[in-house]
């Protein structure tokens, strides 16, 4: 079967983005993703839109539908694709499919959400409508498991607090140098060690904002994308993978078996294991997330990722694999649905050399979309074209 | 490439279903259908959901997450997609590209929709959402663009309003011999003629109830196929198209470009043309179009739909073409993600053989499933396995 090509990518300014509502965000990321890829947008076949929740936000549904009329792509097929938080990884697979399949030879994935104009209340209702109902009646929302993870990571493998923060300095590091996140400065580790409770041990600097914003990719078959391009890489791995709904019935609260599952599957697709990957996007939404994926995709062992931190492992610059280079979730900010496809976004950067100021040495990339609290999960592995 | 084989189909009961929640409903369709595939819940590598809007109807997100749980399916991969009314089709596309993209060897798709508990000013608003927001503020709703469509149809074809109602009573017929649909009872041309009129000249008898319910089908490549059974059928062809998502932009308010694009490429991949089509589920939300699709297919010359429908020519066990013979959207249900599944249920057992007191002889059959009002459509050709 013929390798799947990504061949052009966008992303929109991440932020409070005031005058957008989520169709004018989707359609300013599909006209630069197509520009960027040098496609007509009367050559798209399919374009799938990675969106969690524009009915409760905006009251808008259908708006793939609208995206393809406002960007003039009829008779292009469409579909939204919903996995909550990792609406952005399912969209990716879905592209995947969508090619590797033969169903198209052109497919435009773009991710948004327009989240800032709700109030906090009525943002945290809408994201807890995908937990289980019997947790969030009962007060449990996504920040308290992070809590709840977080204290029990740190006292079973006697972790330093300090570990946590530095996630979020260095991807708070990293977010300067893209111009498309959402907070474009350095926080110190006092500030972030400081700031307000939100569920102990974390605080407010462990979490990541809300944001309106939207990302693109677009998709071919390789032979197609050498008609375009040199500079493309191929999704060489993808897969996704469910744990339980209900996170306590989980055996181990330190392993999401979403990641373990996807990233098992994503490697085997590939040929490649986590010593071959050069430069990761890991789902930061809260800054312990990021230990649980670097453990349960074999970067680190069990209980071990804080020290790989600790020793700068995953530093853009000096580090061995360097971890969320675009800034993460954390700095570039997190509209829902976008966000496993700006993961791809700087995956497809760094291996075509256009990451500017973020730029790693990198053949093979990886990124890891969390769905909810690990409800599922989506790894994709992509390489630069050889 | 292989051929996609469907093994398994079920639906529940259609209607107002006063003790069941969405996830109640999904996980019924799935249990049974997981036992009329003869599949083990271990052996699901996929499980696509289709759903518009648990998330407004509900308030619930997440379902597709829930519903691996509740049937014990981990870590079976899991999306929702929403095509607005036509997920269910869009649903079908999903999971063929599944298989036929080798990510998966074995897809459930369930579609469902709960919707009966809210009011009709709820509902109204809820569905509403999926058109263009200057259409629906300045009260153009669906049946509205039915109406007008309607009326511009019969004045411009000399088309008798009786023809339209003839489809009502025609899957009314159909609909008594399906033990799952929501009305299973007869209606006469005089009742529907003189019912309350809607949107002029459609009456209260020429638009779908509102339903919840569920259906489900199992999809997996013909080599898995024959060795779970004999009795399969093939997705021969598959494809999905858009139309302007503002209706008023539209050449002719006749033509459903959707219904055109998507059939003629469904057409294309199966090598199949209409004439080859022995049985047809049609998207009868409103009973124009019944009419509309039957010409967007080629089943019918533009304007000349409702003298085969006079004529008897889409009857079940009289006409050239039996259409709707499982009571269709109008008597079976709609329950939004539902129905385009439920249509490739009718369509899957009367090619194994399994529609009862429906039964006509077939071994093609076609399925159109319409987004909206037309804004994006999912044609699907399925034959028995040879």
């Amino acid at each position: 079967m013929e390798r799947v090509a990504i061949i052009g990518a966008s992303m929109t300014q991440f932020g409070q983005r005031e005058e957008e509502w989520i169709t004018d965000l989707l359609a300013e990321a599909s006209i630069e993703c197509l520009e960027d890829a040098g496609v007509d947008t009367d050559d798209v076949d399919h374009l799938y839109v990675s969106n969690m929740t524009s009915g409760e936000f905006e009251g808008q549904t259908g708006v793939m539908n609208a995206l393809v009329h406002d960007i003039g792509a009829m008779p292009a097929y469409t579909q939204r694709v919903d996995q909550t938080s990792a609406s952005g990884g399912a969209g990716i697979f879905a592209a995947w499919q969508s090619v590797a399949s033969g169903a198209s030879d052109m497919t435009l994935l773009v991710g948004g959400e327009k989240m800032t104009h709700r109030s906090t209340s009525e943002t945290t209702d809408i994201i807890a409508s995908v937990t289980h109902p019997v947790e969030y009646k009962t007060g449990v929302t996504l920040p308290s498991f992070a809590g709840l993870t977080a204290r029990h990571y740190l006292e079973r493998f006697d972790a330093p607090r300090e570990s946590l923060g530095k996630v979020a300095v260095k991807n708070h590091k990293n977010g300067v140098d893209n111009p498309h996140a959402q907070f474009q400065k350095e926080v110190d580790l006092e500030t972030i060690l400081e700031s307000p409770i939100v569920a102990d041990p974390l605080r407010l600097y462990d979490f990541c904002p809300i944001t309106d914003g939207s990302a693109a990719l677009m998709f071919c078959p390789e032979s197609v994308a050498q008609e375009h391009t040199d500079e493309y890489a191929v999704v060489s791995g993808v897969d996704g993978a469910t744990d339980t709904q209900v996170v306590h019935e989980r055996e181990d609260p330190t392993v999401m078996g979403g990641v373990v599952e996807s990233g098992e599957g994503a490697y085997e697709m590939s040929g490649l294991g986590p010593e071959d990957v050069d430069v990761a996007e890991l789902h930061d939404m809260f800054t312990i997330l990021e230990f649980l994926q670097m453990e349960g995709l074999g970067f680190a062992e069990q209980g071990e990722a804080w020290t790989l931190v600790e020793e700068g492992d995953t530093e853009r610059d000096t580090g061995s694999l360097p971890t969320n280079t675009s800034g993460g979730l954390k700095s570039k900010g997190h509209p829902l649905g976008a966000s496993g496809v700006a993961q791809g976004v700087e995956i497809y950067e760094q291996l075509v050399g256009e990451a500017g100021p973020r730029q790693v040495d990198a053949d093979v990339g990886l990124c890891c979309n969390v769905g909810g609290f690990g409800n599922c999960v989506i790894t994709t592995i992509m390489e630069a074209a050889k």
